[in-house]
């Protein structure tokens, strides 16, 4: 049995590249770009006019006018026209092009308009109310970093300079398997001694909000078929996640199957609750990884949460984020094994507070489906006092 | 012009319940669910082991013995057997239902096993190592509210009672619509005048998040296909969200348009930057929503944030989420505008801190793409101290 800490880094030193791929733009929100991203030509690339008003020539204003004859109306999507005379101005909305010969725009709430005259009811500063040709980017600049996450605002700025396709790391494909002649199907009817399949949609649900969608597979405790089968699975996935299968009993063949397959074994058992038969194998020559959870709902919720999402992260390049919370009640740590208690957690003058539920063992996941996430109580003999920080796995 | 709790006020009067509808449990993570869940048995169902070992009588251990004859092997998924007699023992898999004439299960750590016999090496606790029936929930419990968010955890218990399919709250029909000739599609050459659509993507990249795919309009300036236009996309849709066109220029004809269309006006104008010709009205009678956002990308985007998604989250009556953080350094509030202020945050310690970003105004996509959200900057006169707590709209 090794430590929590030991499992975690042996878990982050197996993060193969799964390399990239070619998205539309309008399905690449959530993934991480792989290339640099440059401005195609200057941000913005005119000088726009940041207000509705008037365009004028700063000159005229040094030279004491305040009264401008109009001679025409400028809006955005013109193509940028001339002001004749610094005698007079154009109307110009916001988003337009600045015409040649003016380099100040007053706008209508400082202005006042009659018989096609505009008269300055306040002094303007010279060269106001204009977003500068870029004076945001200059073209070429490198808007967008290989390695950035794809956001809503991203999203953005590829639209503007023309990406309707972006090169992003492309995710793992991965197989959840479920194991145990107890389970049947969600639209079966259990018998007495019968459980409905609940982790590995559980899981599916999960990695769907990373973006990626499993294939599931199930295995009964047969075998042969058990080897077949993984052996399938290993062939067209990056990743197998199994649930169950890995603990002491008669009836668990996993471990060995892997093992027959070329799957080395780089640990069995954390000194960790829940999630202690956590299994983690990789298959060296062919890069494959085996996340193999214990079967009950939360060690398996857990095990995803604490070790295979800070995996995935560093795969995609993404930097690893620690997030901590305050306790607001006390924990009890355990003197040998790294405790994740499920917790709720709000936010209060700018702390995150989390609170322990008190959930019935690793069985329950009623209390999971209330739970925000888990904290790390590590491995001590006194107890953790309110008001304590402690790392924080966010549930999906 | 009003204030922006005034305007904010105005927005969460007017939250229609769109329904509800039926989908496929694999299609209903982040959905609301509609409908309390109950246990449809006992959970767990039966006696069920949690350790792998041996399930015995205690009263045999009550009376001095400590060796036992096994007379066989359950497994996860057996049907319930039973232990012939309390001088025997059955070995028994995690998962498994206890057998008839047992109560205490020891595990494989604590038992020695020769020739057919197991032998006790340390004393066992009656009744320990097992999940009772009905200990977590019993049949007919609440085990889901209504208006529960489908986590991933809450997935697992969806399935573990056999919901196919869930009743969940309906999500709003959106028309996203882009205004303005300046605008070119993406996959165009734009001429130095024009520029790409931007807006329109990233609100529907936003939108995604909460699992809306949004319809996209474009209008261009001209006031009779404008009319049109909105007309057809308000009978087919249930919210409008607009970006540009409504600010003062000669060619915004949309508010114009709305009103002609019955769209009423609840305000135009907000004391706040970025976003302050927000334009925020309602068709009484179909109850139909029209939030109209200034063209430039992060006046959009902050009001997507501050108005949007709380008004989405109470049509779907979650609770409200009041986000604070921590400044990292001191921020000039405005003497008569509520600010929306661009950050990057970072937990440390239990707090989010907030660090703002030195944007190049409104229309900066760019410094938007590296912000986590907005802080919340008060109307004031006084600079607002690092360390003081802000309210914080997290970016999608």
């Amino acid at each position: 049995m090794i430590s929590f800490k030991n499992a975690f880094d042996h878990v982050l030193r197996h993060t193969p590249d799964f390399g990239n791929e070619t998205v539309a733009l309008t399905h690449s929100t959530g993934r991480i770009l792989d290339e640099d991203v440059r401005a195609d030509r200057d941000f913005p690339p005119f000088h726009r006019s940041t207000k509705d008003g008037i365009a004028l020539a700063f000159s005229a204003v040094e030279r004491g006018e305040n009264r401008f004859k109009l001679e025409g109306v400028l809006s955005a999507g013109m193509p940028q026209k001339t002001l004749s005379s610094d005698h007079n101005c154009l109307e110009i909305m916001t988003g337009a092009v600045l015409p040649k010969g003016a380099d100040t725009i007053v706008m209508y709430e400082e202005i006042e308009i009659h018989d096609g005259w505009a008269t300055l009811t306040k002094t303007p500063k010279k060269g106001q109310n204009i977003h500068r040709q870029g004076s945001d980017e200059q073209e070429g600049a490198i808007l967008l970093k290989k390695g950035s996450l794809i956001s809503a605002a991203v999203i953005g700025v590829l639209a503007s300079v023309g990406k309707t396709e972006v090169s992003v790391k492309k995710l793992p494909e991965i197989c959840v398997v479920s194991t145990g002649n107890e389970l049947v199907e969600v639209n079966e009817k259990p018998l007495p001694h019968q459980i409905r399949k609940s982790n590995v949609l559980s899981l599916a649900s999960a990695l769907e909000k990373v973006g990626i969608t499993p294939s599931l597979l199930h295995l009964a405790d047969e075998k042969n078929s058990i080897e077949t089968k993984l052996a399938e699975a290993l062939l067209t996935h990056d990743i197998l996640m199994l649930s169950g299968g890995v603990s002491k009993g008669k009836f668990d063949f996993i471990p060995e199957a892997l093992e027959a397959l070329g799957v080395e074994k780089i640990f069995h058992r954390v000194a960790q609750r829940p999630g202690k038969p956590f299994w983690f194998g990789i298959q060296k020559e062919k890069q494959k990884i085996v996340f193999s959870f214990p079967g009950n709902p939360v060690s398996t919720f857990a095990n995803y949460h604490v070790y295979f999402l800070p995996w995935l992260n560093k795969c995609l390049t993404l930097e690893p984020q620690r997030q901590t919370v305050v306790l607001e009640a006390p924990l009890d740590p355990h003197p040998s094994l790294t405790l994740f208690v499920q917790v709720t957690v709000k936010w209060d003058q700018g702390q995150t507070l989390a609170r322990p539920i008190k959930g019935n063992g690793s069985g329950d996941l009623v209390s999971l489906a209330q739970a925000d996430g888990f904290v790390c109580v590590p491995v001590g003999d006194k107890e953790i006092a309110k008001g304590s920080v402690l790392d924080f796995f966010q549930a999906s």
